[in-house]
C-alpha cells in the first residue's frame, strides 16, 4: 500500500528437484546479491527506481547532482571511525548494468502506466558519467566529513544510493570494531576472527573476516576469506573432535616418524610415560585425566606434528586438559617436534591462563626446555572489548584471542548510520532541514582537509566550499563549528592533507587501489595520527570537524532562506 | 599461531584495471560466498578441514556420527523462536563439492606434511551419504530441541557444521524478530522491511528481506529480494527527490490526461486552486508552504497518477507537507485518480498521524469524498518493537510501518546462539560436559514430538530416544525436565506431532519443499498454537521442553559415568 508497485508472485521455487535460484532468468542472475563477485544494481530500494522514473518523466535526465555520503555519529560510543568498503563501491560502479532479466522484472513490477521508453533508458544506464571522490580506504574519519562525494546525472547518482550505503556501512562499522579490539588488546597479542557461524548470513561472515583483518586482526577461521583475500586462516579442532575419541582403542596410529631420523616412535607410550612423570607438577592425577582426550590429542599430533595446538577444556582444564597436553607436547619433543600451545574455550580465562603459564614454566625447569614456557595460549569464549579490558586488569597470560559473535555482529551497535544526501543540483546548493539541528545537512560541493600539528597529530578536519583555496601550511586558518556560532578556532597547520581523491571518472578507476595489506597498514598509520585521548575507551575526547568561514556563511544564509516563513530555526 | 596453517598472500588485487575477484581461480569462484546461488563449501572454519585430515589420518573415514543443531535460549528475551534457513541448508548439501581451485588453495594453505591422498579424498566428497532430519521451516521452536539432526560419515557431518550454523542462525533470528514485530503491530497494520542500506552487507540485506517476509512482514523495499523470492516490493521517493525541486519552474510537465476521458488537465493549476481552498482546514497558510515540495509532489503524481504516496516531512509536516499533499490528492481526483497516502519519516509519529487523520476527515466532509478519510499513513523513522508498543498506547493512526535498521540487524540481539553437537558416534552416545549445567548436551540419536491439548494449544515438547515408541494420543505420558530431577509432569495429549522429517537422503531432497508463501503461512499457523502468555512481550511464560523417562535415565547415567573421578557434577 506504500507504493504504485505490486509484484507478481512469480519465480517461487517449489518441489524438491527445482532449486535453481531464479528460474525465470538466465545464468547471469544466479548469484543472488552478487554477480561475478560484484553486487547487482537491483540490490537497491524500489524508491530509487520509482524516483528515476519520475525524474525521467519530468525531463530531468540532464540534471546534474552532487551527493555526499557521510555519518553523523561515531559508533560504539567512540570518537573515531575507520572508513572501509571503497573497493567494493568501485567494483559496483564498474559493473553497473541492468540485465535483461532485471528489466523484465521491473517491467512486471512497476505500474503499466510507466512508459516503455523508460526501460530502454534504464537498460542503457552505466556509471560512465559519474565522478566519485572518496577518502582513502582505511583512513580514520569523523562525523559529517563526506566519505564519498558522488557527482553526475541526477538519476544515476540517485540510483547508486542504497547500494553504496550498504557497501560502506557494514564495512566501516566492522573495521572500526576490529580496530577497537586491537586497541584494547594491545600490540603484542594476536587477534583471530572466529565468527562465521554467528555472522549475519554468508556474506556477512565474509565481510566480517575481510574488514576485521583490515581493522587490525591477524587472521580468521574463515577458509573462503583466506582464499579470496589472502588473509591468514587459522584453526585446529573442536570439542566434538575430542569427544569423538573414547579410549586408546580409538587410536588407529600410535607411532610417528622422528622429524630428523624418520625412526618410527610410539607416541602413545611416550605420552603415557610423560603423563605419569609430570602429573604432580601439573597438580593432576594421571589416572583421573580423560583417556579419550589423550587419545584425541595424540591423533591430532600425529596428523599435525608441527602444528600441535590442543583444545584443553572439553573435560576439566586443570584435572585433565593441561596434563594431557603437556604429556603429548613432551612426547612430540622426543620425536623431534615442537608443540604450538593450547586453546581454552570456557571458564575463568585469566586464572586458567596464569595456571597454564605456571605449569609451562615448571616443565621448562624440569626438562630444561626454554620453549615450553613460551607456548601459545589461545582464549576464545564469548570475548568482547570489555572482557579484554577486564582480562588485562587481571594480568592474563593469553597470547591470542579468538573472537566471534561480538566482533562480527558488532553487537554493541550493529549498524553505522551512514546517509547519502543531495547537496547540489545544477550548480545550486541544496540543504535538508530538520528539527534536529544535528540532522541538517551541509550544502554545496565541498572539499575536506585534515590539518596536522607540529608533533604529527591530526588537529582538526576542515570542510570548505570546493572553489576555496586549500589551506596552507604555516598559515593561520579560521575553523568554525558547523552549527554553533560561538565556537571557532584559529589553526596554523604544520601539514595539510586533502582528504578526497578522485577514484572514478569516464567509467574507469583512475586512482590505483591499495592491496588489502596496504589498507590494513593505512588503518594503523591513520590511527597513529590521533591523540590518545581521542582513542581511549572511556570518555574519549571528540575530534573536531569544522567548516571554513566562507562555507559557514554560505550554509547559514541558505539555511535561513530555506526555512519556512514564521518558523524559528 | 593458532594453527598449522599459514597462507600465501596470493591473489591480492592491486591496480585499477584488474578487479576480478580471484585471479588465481577459474570463473567458478567468482561469486564470493555463493556459487550458482548456493553457499560454497569453503565458507567454513579452517578447523573443520584440519579435523577432517586428523580423522582421515587416523583411519576414521568410516566412523558414523550423529550431530544435533539446536539453540539454548530464545532470542530477544522472548520464549519462542521461528526456525528458518532449511531450504538454504538443503541447497548447500545438494551442491556440496570442493572445486579444483578450492583444493589448490587448501593444498597451499595446509602444512606440507599433509598427505596428498587426503586432497583426493576431499575432492571426492559429496553429501550423498548424509541423512538430514529437520523441523519444518517456519515452525515455532524451543531451546534444546534439535532443529536439524545430521547423520552420516563423521568427517562429512563435521565438515557441514559452520555453514549449516551460518545458514540457520541469522535466518531464524530474522524470522523471529519479524514475527515479534508482527505481534506488537497487530494484524491490521501493514509492515514493510526498509533495511537494506543498514544491513550487514549485501547478503545480510537479502536474507533480512526474505526472512522478515517469512516472519510476518508484508513487503520490502529491496528490489532484488522481490525479483529472487517474489516478495512484494514497495517504495516511492526520498527527501532528496523533494529537495531536488525548488519551484514550479522545475516542472517540465504540468498537465496530466484524465484517467477516463484522456483530456489533458493542468494539475499545477488545480493543485494551487485546492491549496488555497483548503489551507485553513489544514491549519496552514498557502503562501508559507514550500513551493519546491508542491512541485515535487506534482511531478511524482504525474509519473504515478495511480500510485501517489507523498513523503510529507521534508520541510514542515504541518505547515507544508499535509497541505501540499491534500492539494495534489484533490487535483488528482479531478483528473480521475485516487491518491494512496502519505509517509512521515520524522517527528512525533503518534501525534502527526492523528493530525493527518483529522485533516483527512475534514477534507472528506468538505468535498464529500469518503475515501479521503481512509488514505494510508506510513511511518518510518527508526522504529523498533518498543516504539510500536508506545505508539499503540498513544492510539496512533498509522496504517503501515516501514522498518529498517532495528529489524534487519536484530539490534536487540544480533545473533542466535545455535550450536552443532556430536551426540552419537558408531552407535555410542556422546555427551559434552560443561561446568554450566545448561551447556551440557543431551546425548544419543533422538526423536522429538510436540504434544497438543484438547483446545489445540501446544502443551509441551518431548524429546525421546530414537528407538522409543512415539507418544500416543489419549495415553498418559511422563515428561521430565532434562536437568532437574524433581520437575516432571504427566501429559495426556489430544494430538501428537512428530517434529522431525527426513529431508535429505541418497543425495536428494526427499521431502517436498514449501514455497516461501507456504513457509510464511506455517509461521502464522505455528504461532497460533502457542498460548498467548508464551508469546507476550513482557515476562512471557517459558514453554516447556521435556525428555522421556527413558532418555532422562540414559542421559543422566552417561553424565555420571563421563564425569572425571573426584569431580562433583
Amino acid at each position: 500500500m506504500d507504493s504504485p508497485a505490486t509484484t507478481k508472485k512469480s519465480g517461487l521455487r517449489n518441489g524438491s528437484e527445482e532449486i535453481t535460484c531464479d528460474s525465470q532468468a538466465g545464468p547471469d542472475s544466479c548469484c543472488l546479491s552478487l554477480k561475478n563477485g560484484v553486487v547487482q544494481p537491483l540490490l537497491t530500494d524500489l524508491y530509487q527506481i520509482t524516483m528515476a522514473y519520475a525524474y525521467w518523466k519530468n525531463g530531468k535526465m540532464k540534471d546534474h547532482a552532487v551527493f555526499d555520503l557521510f555519518f553523523r555519529r561515531n559508533p560504539f560510543h567512540g570518537e573515531f571511525t575507520i572508513f572501509a568498503g571503497l573497493e567494493e563501491c568501485l567494483k559496483f560502479l564498474d559493473k553497473f548494468r541492468y540485465t535483461d532479466s532485471d528489466i523484465e522484472y521491473l517491467r512486471s513490477t512497476m505500474p503499466t502506466s510507466v512508459e516503455p521508453e523508460f526501460f530502454d533508458f534504464l537498460k542503457s544506464l552505466t556509471a560512465n558519467d559519474i565522478l566519485l571522490y572518496a577518502v582513502e580506504e582505511g583512513s580514520v574519519v569523523f562525523p559529517r566529513v563526506p566519505l564519498l562525494r558522488v557527482e553526475g546525472p541526477l538519476i544515476m547518482v540517485q540510483l547508486l544510493e542504497t547500494t553504496l550505503l550498504n557497501l560502506v556501512n557494514f564495512a566501516s562499522l566492522m573495521a572500526t570494531n576490529a580496530a577497537r579490539y586491537r586497541m584494547v588488546a594491545g600490540k603484542s597479542v594476536s587477534l583471530l576472527e572466529f565468527g562465521l557461524r554467528r555472522a549475519q548470513g554468508p556474506d556477512g561472515g565474509l565481510s566480517a573476516s575481510k574488514y576485521s583483518y583490515i581493522g587490525g586482526f591477524d587472521g580468521t577461521s574463515n577458509v573462503l576469506a583466506g582464499k579470496l583475500y589472502g588473509i591468514p586462516v587459522k584453526g585446529t579442532h573442536a570439542h566434538s573432535y575430542i569427544i569423538s575419541y573414547d579410549s586408546f582403542d580409538d587410536l588407529h596410529t600410535k607411532t610417528l616418524a622422528h622429524k630428523i631420523t624418520r625412526e618410527e616412535m610410539n607416541i602413545l607410550t611416550l605420552s603415557c610415560k610423560y603423563r605419569d612423570q609430570i602429573a604432580s607438577d601439573v597438580g593432576a592425577i594421571a589416572s583421573e585425566a580423560s583417556e579419550g582426550e589423550l587419545a584425541a590429542f595424540i591423533s591430532y599430533a600425529v596428523a599435525f606434528p608441527d602444528g600441535f595446538m590442543a583444545l584443553v577444556d572439553t573435560y576439566d582444564v586443570k584435572r585433565s586438559g593441561f596434563l594431557n597436553f603437556c604429556a603429548v607436547a613432551l612426547a612430540l619433543h622426543d620425536i623431534g617436534y615442537t608443540a604450538i600451545g593450547i586453546r581454552i574455550d570456557s571458564g575463568d580465562l585469566a586464572y586458567l591462563s596464569q595456571a597454564a603459564r605456571e605449569i609451562f614454566s615448571k616443565i621448562t625447569k624440569k626438562f630444561d626446555l626454554p620453549w615450553f614456557a613460551k607456548l601459545t595460549i589461545v582464549a576464545s569464549n564469548d570475548i568482547n572489548e570489555e572482557t579484554i579490558v577486564s582480562l588485562n586488569e587481571q594480568n592474563h597470560r593469553i597470547d591470542c584471542f579468538g573472537i566471534g559473535t561480538n566482533l562480527v555482529t558488532c553487537q554493541k551497535q550493529p549498524a553505522l548510520g551512514c546517509v547519502y544526501k543531495l547537496v547540489e543540483i545544477n550548480n545550486q546548493p541544496r540543504i535538508k532541514l530538520s528539527q534536529e539541528v544535528e540532522k541538517v545537512t551541509i550544502p554545496d560541493r565541498k572539499a575536506a582537509y585534515r590539518l596536522y600539528g607540529a608533533d604529527g597529530h591530526a588537529l582538526i578536519d576542515l570542510i570548505q566550499r570546493f572553489e576555496e583555496d586549500a589551506p596552507e601550511v604555516g598559515q593561520k586558518i579560521l575553523c568554525r563549528h558547523p552549527f554553533e556560532e560561538a565556537k571557532r578556532a584559529y589553526v596554523i597547520p604544520s601539514k595539510v592533507e586533502s582528504l578526497h581523491k578522485l577514484y572514478w571518472k569516464n567509467g574507469k578507476i583512475v586512482h590505483e587501489l591499495p592491496s588489502i595489506l596496504e589498507i590494513k597498514n593505512r588503518v594503523k598509520e591513520s590511527l597513529a595520527t590521533l591523540r590518545p585521548d581521542i582513542k581511549r575507551k572511556l570518555n574519549p575526547t571528540p575530534y573536531k570537524v569544522s567548516v571554513s568561514e566562507s562555507l559557514y556563511n554560505y550554509f547559514h544564509d541558505l539555511w535561513l532562506r530555506s526555512a519556512p516563513i514564521g518558523e524559528l530555526v
